[in-house]
């Protein structure tokens, strides 16, 4: 609040960038981020579940949430969503690294007060989660919404950082014996685990399968 | 630094510990974690590669970053290893939910400054990378340790958190026609590729290929 956050980039500047449709894709392509506030002096880093509504990320917790308190209360936060792509295997140490994608917001968070919007933010924080979902489960109850928080985080001060390069080792290098190269790593589903309590001939719907 | 970190478990407290052993393992199976740090009232969330050091973990970049500089000031710092283990689909967007296991620790990082110590440093954040990857590279050079920073933060004030339960619905939703239940994530490793200045007829090696 007291100042801008310094989002130049001093170091890797090549793998930086402030460009809008790549923070979405970014974005839509995670299912959490990691929110970080300052409370006494303390930072705390956080992961949470969220979203993209448009041009803002929507975060959801309970009311009682302190975390959610906090964010409400005006404070700087940074939510930080990052997916971790692949091992960059060097011939040496110091030129190993990783495949990833970032993206680092910046700003004050709101929290959403109509009915009717936080039951849109409950809705896209769903279909988020597993695209589809909301057709096959009942309508939320106005208590459940109202035992939620919804805080909408602009997209507008943000940094992403995307490193997708293959080994880059000096010449003197190349002549090593050790292979070179990337791993890629992806998160990716498992077979679906029925809950305990389902009913007998529910069989798991196609945008469940389709995960895998 | 002024206060300790509070890091009492209100919510969801049946999901919190803090055991030692549990943290080890799930650090241990990360490879990046998100370090937060506060500067002019402003938190950075920020992914990083770290290691394991014993009672310790291991942060490395390079003494020209803003971020090492900054943690290495003896500012309070909270560093969060996250995996995201599934999603719970529960019969209602409410109870929606997701697997995960994360730790939270909170402390000041210091900096290594042993020649030595840096380079037990580096050969722990390769082996952690990949292991046995040490027997395949050349040694480092005292140039590139002299480049690199590593810091180390004590793992003893923490908050590990797990949730691995079934969806929880209440009595009056499980005459749902809804599929319920979780769909595991897996972070897998893919197809190496292989740098596109490897020498011909260097094969990939055992360690990478059990990734997959």
């Amino acid at each position: 609040m007291s100042t801008q956050p310094d989002t130049r980039l001093r170091r890797l500047r090549e793998k930086g960038s402030k460009d809008f449709t790549l923070a979405c894709e970014i974005i839509d392509a995670a299912k959490i981020c990691h929110v970080g506030i300052t409370v006494d002096e303390q930072p705390y880093v956080l992961p949470m579940a969220m979203a993209r509504d448009g041009k803002h990320l929507l975060l959801h917790g309970s009311i009682a949430s302190r975390v959610m308190k906090s964010l409400d209360s005006g404070i700087n936060c940074c939510v930080t969503v990052t997916h971790l792509d692949g091992l960059v295997l060097a011939r040496s140490a110091f030129n190993s690294s990783m495949h990833y994608r970032s993206v680092m917001i910046f700003g004050v968070a709101t929290a959403v007060t109509g009915f009717a919007d936080k039951e849109h933010g409950l809705k896209l924080l769903t279909e988020h989660l597993l695209p589809g979902r909301m057709a096959d489960i009942r309508p939320s109850t106005r208590k459940e919404i109202n035992a939620t928080m919804f805080l909408r985080l602009p997209l507008k001060t943000f940094t992403v950082k995307v490193s997708k390069a293959p080994p880059d080792d000096p010449q003197k290098d190349l002549e090593s014996t050790a292979w070179a190269g990337v791993v890629p790593l992806r998160l990716k589903a498992g077979k679906p685990i029925a809950a305990p309590d389902l009913a007998k001939g529910i069989t798991v719907p196609a945008n469940v399968r389709h995960l895998r």
